[in-house]
């Protein structure tokens, strides 16, 4: 864990690092029972995956909602994928996205542990499926894992702890309590457990909530268990909206684009990477009972409200992540604009965030838009950059005026002593302008510091 | 400078650091003057551009030759170009590769320096074209800069060393000596000068000289000088070989791609980069002076041997950036085969080597194919890969036993201790086989570690 590293080694000698720390115990905070979804029970227990018995390690999500739910979900890109991966494709495309439960697990990933691996995540996806109301014959459970890989699951421990009569199904509830329980078994190196729930606005007066855990993809201790760790980022959100699931999944997209693939803490992609959303209409008033599922042709105005209110949310989480970085001393803002295209804005933003060199310079709170220049002109856009057109400035975020470093190509002679004020503090935003069009993309990352690399300290 | 800080952090505590630090010293040694190339004179002197007036910050190469000389090069993709790649382009084209002369400069890299920086760049150029003999009317001199960016030159303190009575034509040689002083010129945060040379046989007896100048791109200082630093990679080689303009800018190519595009210290692409191959026929002997300059067609045989020749001495300049990496403690190779094309074993090795979390696990010497598998599998390659038929593998570089860790997608039960021993030497390659098909490239790289990142020491 960076936490007490980060105190060791600078205690209160470094204000930024002192803040940090703080931030990061802030960021976990009880939330009122009636801002999570309803119709779904959920829970969170010790299973034996890890070694600490105080530290719980299984999760499990189940929808209750008389209505049809929906589920989409996001995937990792790499050509290895984990075997829970595998499975829950497969779950998610034999339901048609009416998957119903969730299960997860972590302190072992199930990535890399061939056919043994994928009968473990079959296993635990049938043994969820059997705490469903009403059970149905083909599997409707998604199943996630993460920690370190080439390690196989001692299955029997989670498959007991999944019993009808065992730990988990009786901690299953449905407030704070349970789902905190949940996220607390999400998290690896996480230094604490990522949970938000909001209330969410369809329009027309039509409320619901949206309930969110993540876990992040921090540098990972490299002998941690004297096993191979592995950074893996995992995501799952349930509203009681009603969202066919079609819908959902263009939603889920367009979100993840902008929230979870927006981030960079160490620039590398899992094996394991998931993001899982529900919606089970559960949230639907008894005098709307007659009332069909939102989707893009029948209620365009309705799932615009949701897909973005789905993506600020999903933004939120997904900072988490970054501030809770191994190492992050800085939560820093890359937003790049007069793009011709929203790709190439997040090209460009994604370049810039995953830059060791920009990563350091932040560290050192060195005013460097020669790395971030650097960075923006590696990257091939669709059209070629106009050096006499692009501008970088960083924003302070307590809204004092922004400092202009580069305009138009041409160096702005930069008053040092502003530069290091706004650098000093923890959040802080770069901003470049490319001159070339109007799209604009954000990202979020944070700076490498010597806990970056726990190793080393 | 790394070195010290090498030492201080972990004194006679760490072996492989030891190791580095004295052999990063050991690196730099005298060479034979007869094995440098004829018709050339080159030196190096301090001109005013580094505050410190015992280092050297300005060289200057010329061709002597009474046969004509060609030159070919290479320079940095990056959107943003510094002026003086702008004007070496440009003389490069005037030319048509037959430029005579190199002029560089170190402490400043004249980049986003607007109208005065591409002026102060043509003063060098026509500075050093008065010092050529016999004097042509068109710039026949390339310029090279690297140091602090956003920074306009000390033109002046240039222009007046590079005067015909001036201190740099004072200094002019031919030997070791020369050569060296001009590899001094050419360093920033480098801890030693860069320089090799050697015989090149061409075939059919016919043996010439090279030798080359290079200087790195290691994580920079943020704070050097106040002001804001730039990593570049510089490379200047040349050979007394008759060659074509054509012919030698395919050879440099070719050579460029397997050597300075494959190595990788902090990842990041500089405004300045360059590379810069003359070939002035000064070597044929006095007997076969009607000997024309080699080419493809005309003599197919003798360009392969100059290719390959020229590729292997570009790949050790190459590798002397990488092991004086700021904060390198291991010297990595990393070996793609079984791949379609030698562009996507290029790109699998490129990732492999620039991934933030391979290059701390190998400095924490932890055996972690996860994340070497994970990088892999992160590249999008002309054909998916099967994960059944990759595998990954430690050679050691003392000839024992290959030490596998995957094969064909399966984890081998890794015996820890023999890991740690091929983990804990300073070199080190990893090999990973992706079983598609006969193709195959290198990378060199580094770990990262405390000294990566000077700011936090």
């Amino acid at each position: 864990m960076s936490l007490p590293h980060t105190w060791k080694r600078f205690g209160s000698t470094s204000t930024f690092t002192a803040k940090t720390a703080s931030s990061k115990a802030h960021l976990h905070k009880p939330i009122p029972d009636d801002l999570f979804p309803r119709g779904y029970v959920i829970g969170g227990v010790h299973s034996g995956v890890k070694k600490k018995d105080t530290l719980l390690d299984l999760a499990v999500l189940l929808s209750t909602s008389p209505r049809p739910t929906s589920t989409a979900a996001c995937f990792t890109r790499n050509a290895f994928q984990a075997a829970p991966v595998t499975v829950s494709k497969d779950v998610l495309k034999q339901t048609a996205g009416r998957a119903r439960a969730l299960v997860v697990n972590s302190g072992c990933a199930n990535a890399v542990t061939g056919r043994q691996g994928l009968a473990d995540a079959w296993a635990m996806a049938r043994a969820t499926d059997a705490l469903l109301n009403p059970p149905r014959s083909s599997s409707e459970t998604l199943v996630m894992s993460t920690g370190v890989i080439g390690q196989t699951l001692p299955i029997s421990k989670i498959i007991s702890a999944l019993q009808p009569r065992g730990s988990l199904a009786s901690v299953l509830g449905q407030g704070f309590a349970a789902w905190e329980a949940a996220a607390r078994a999400f998290m690896t190196t996480d230094t604490f457990p990522k949970l938000r729930a909001r209330t969410l606005s369809l329009g027309n007066g039509r409320t619901y909530r949206i309930a969110g855990i993540d876990k992040g993809a921090g540098m990972i201790h490299p002998d941690m268990a004297g096993a191979l760790p592995h950074a893996t980022l995992l995501g799952c959100v349930a509203t009681d909206a009603p969202i066919a699931p079609a819908a959902l999944q263009v939603a889920l997209n367009y979100a993840v684009q902008r929230s979870f693939n927006a981030i960079s803490v160490d620039g590398d992609m899992s094996t394991n990477d998931t993001v899982v959303l529900l919606a089970n209409g559960a949230g639907v008033p008894e005098e709307e009972n007659g009332a069909h599922e939102i989707d893009e042709t029948r209620d365009p105005e309705a799932f615009m409200c949701f897909r973005d209110g789905l993506t600020e949310f999903m933004q939120e989480l997904a900072q988490l992540v970054v501030r809770d970085g191994e190492g992050a001393t800085k939560f820093v803002t890359v937003s790049v604009d007069g793009a011709l295209s929203y790709e190439d804005a997040h090209k460009v933003a994604s370049r810039i965030s995953t830059s060791a060199l920009v990563k350091t310079a932040l560290y050192g709170e060195d005013a460097n838009w020669g790395r971030v220049l650097a960075a923006t002109g590696s990257v091939p856009l669709s059209a070629p950059l106009d050096p006499t057109r692009v501008s970088v400035s960083f924003v302070p975020i307590d809204g004092s005026p922004v400092l202009p470093l580069l305009v138009n190509g041409e160096p702005e002679h930069v008053d040092e002593v502003r530069a290091k004020e706004i650098l000093s503090a923890e959040d802080l935003e770069v901003r470049i302008e490319l001159g070339l069009g109007s799209e604009c993309a954000k990202y979020w990352t944070c700076d490498f510091s010597y806990v970056s690399f726990p190793m080393l300290t």
